[in-house]
């Protein structure tokens, strides 16, 4: 009987409760044992449900039992999450998170406490929990060198964005029906704004680049501002607007960013659908794989969950654990780059060299620039302000 | 100084020395120490290759030597790849390979003997090479349980699918242009006929099942007959004619079939272009998860063979390994559970309740029908060849 805990009884810690029991046959026919668990932290007692005999309200309990060699924090938060996460690391326990709030800021620093105490800090729940990216990049693709990281990270707005396109929605209607769904939080800034996306991409960006990745360094726009026009507008080049979160290494240089982008119809990418997430690569060998599945979602993240909890107990995550140094690594914006952008317009066309394409778009018209630089994109703009109006501008997915 | 033996220096057997040489780093950073190749098996000689110096033409070289921990069998065909395996199993060798037709015929028996000796027999190049999809089942999702598999697994069929669609060609036109590219063989039968398909699936019906698939006992069909009259009428009711591969549990039941199917353009699959592959899960708590990347080519499938290399050298690939009964499951065809289909018809338009929608296309017309059992579907197409022709019927994908 291999025993574990669990940090927190909400959404995600019931959920993980419930995971490993439903696949108590599964588990033991891969680990040769069962898993118990033998405590849950929270501060909450649950008298009608039959998880309060493990219910502890004092992490001691936990971190002084010998039996215990797995600790899975579903918390949330970084206090006292990373308390608690190191001081289990550092007593020889593996600690499995989906805590992204923890990996982004700490993750450096917890996965070398794990490292120096032979035991493993694993995340997979911290990023697209539906996905298992993390453990196809830390064992399946071991050999590959990995350029690119390119997803829709964040299903909220996935969801958003798609119901303006189907429903014609303005956003503030699109944000409400999520809302009402529960799709999106009352609260939904981090989501709308990006940076629950950027968090994910910081982590990413960490694990290719082997430095750390601050979510707040990474250039960052939510959705806010997209309006049902830009989506016609895109619709109207056989594209879509997307959330897209990015990294990049490209020779010495390191790029991230978050941002609505024009993503073409035949890009797998403008396929993902309602609140689904995908991460697609550039690796050296493979040169394009695409990894799709729910981003978040309660059975999706503890399921990612217990997939950790198993790679601990078999050993295995120690293998895996992916380590990246405290030294910071500031990304540049892509946009510094030549790229291609989508312009959309109101007032008559205007001619110009460097737009590709221009098609009549509702009641004003949208163009397709040539790769261009950032000084060239502002003599553009400034060039069509002058007869006409610039309202809104996206760059497109580099493929 | 970890050593290895590769069975083969073909496209395959290159392939991997290469792909080891490239990431040497990654892999000494990875598993702590170096991955060499100590001999390489093969009947020819390569005067003008540094790999001269590790050829062998006798496998009693490779089988007697302790130091050599795995044998990559890249050789391809059943014999004498079956006895090089089993004897180098048997030996306490690991074994990898990228040898469908090895695996679909001999897996269960070869695992079984990989078990008995405490060493691995993993073949994630074997079905579908740039897609991590065996090791992804046997770590990221084992507390899953997988009811459904359906995939594009042959890079060939849906080149020429595409092109036909892209190019207004005919099927026979499509395949030359696939011949000229390399993209399909000079026999191009097994890709064509779906039989590389039907492997891909069978070995994957195995893995989920439990017990041995043959792929002579998978319903097979594949793309000769499709039409661009065919293609032009899923693209009239928004989709695509793929060749889908599928395999599903359901109750007691175990379905296979490989058939050119009518994808619905929002469908992720409708989405794989040129060579590249898919395979989309159905599974208990991620529900919709699809990994997508290329089927096949050199450095993919080295990719593929190196990273099971790697996960046996670090001792986990006797963890993640898939054993599976030799106990036989012929798998029923999926048509004997309700279905829709696509029906394209020329001649006049024929009313039938059973159709849900008709539309005008080219020359002729094509319906959609309701959910209906082969019977009723029997009856329909009797019905429309009374006072009109079909032309093609195709399953529509389950989702």
């Amino acid at each position: 009987m291999r025993k574990i805990a669990v940090l927190g009884y909400g959404t995600v810690g019931s959920g993980v409760v419930a995971v490993l029991d439903k696949s108590r046959k599964e588990v033991a026919r891969k680990l040769g044992d069962q898993v118990e668990v033998q405590a849950v932290l929270d501060l909450r007692d649950f008298p009608n449900d039959p998880i309060q005999e493990k219910i502890v309200h004092d992490f001691q309990a936990i971190l002084d039992n010998p039996e215990i060699e797995v600790v899975a924090e579903v918390m949330g938060g970084l206090h006292p999450a990373f308390e608690y996460t190191s001081q289990a690391l550092a007593a020889g326990k593996h600690v499995v998170t989906s805590n992204k709030e923890l990996v982004e800021a700490k993750g450096a620093e917890l996965a070398e406490i794990a490292r120096a105490h032979g035991v493993s800090f694993l995340f997979e729940a911290s990023v697209g929990g539906g996905i298992p990216i993390l453990r196809t990049i830390n064992t399946a693709l071991i050999q590959e060198e990995i350029y690119r990281i390119t997803g829709i990270l964040n299903g909220t707005t996935n969801y958003i964005l798609e119901l303006m396109e189907n429903a014609g929605a303005s956003f503030e209607e699109a944000l409400a029906d999520a809302q009402a769904r529960g799709y999106a939080e009352r609260n939904p800034e981090a989501d709308i704004e990006g940076f629950d996306a950027s968090r994910k991409i910081a982590i990413l960006g960490s694990m290719i680049s082997g430095k750390h990745v601050g979510f707040k360094d990474v250039p960052t726009r939510g959705i806010s501002q997209v309006t049902i026009e830009d989506i016609e507008a895109a619709l109207a080049m056989n594209g879509r607007i997307k959330l897209i979160a990015s990294c990049q290494k490209e020779d010495d240089q390191f790029y991230a960013s978050v941002e609505p982008m024009f993503v073409p119809g035949e890009n797998m990418l403008a396929s993902v659908n309602s609140v689904y997430n995908a991460v697609m690569l550039k690796s050296s060998m493979l040169v394009d794989t695409l990894y799709y599945g729910k981003g978040a979602g309660k059975l999706a993240t503890a399921s990612a969950v217990v997939a950790d909890i198993l790679a601990a107990l078999n050993g295995n995550g120690i293998y895996e654990m992916n380590v990246w140094s405290g030294e910071k690594k500031v990304p540049e914006n892509p946009a510094v780059r030549p790229n291609r952008y989508l312009i959309r317009c109101e007032g008559p066309e205007v001619n110009e060299v460097l737009l590709e394409e221009v098609i009549h778009c509702g009641a004003g018209w949208t163009a397709m620039t040539l790769e261009i630089t950032q000084e060239q994109l502002q003599a553009v703009t400034d060039k069509i302000n002058q007869q006409a109006k610039v309202c809104s501008v996206f760059r497109k997915i580099e493929e």
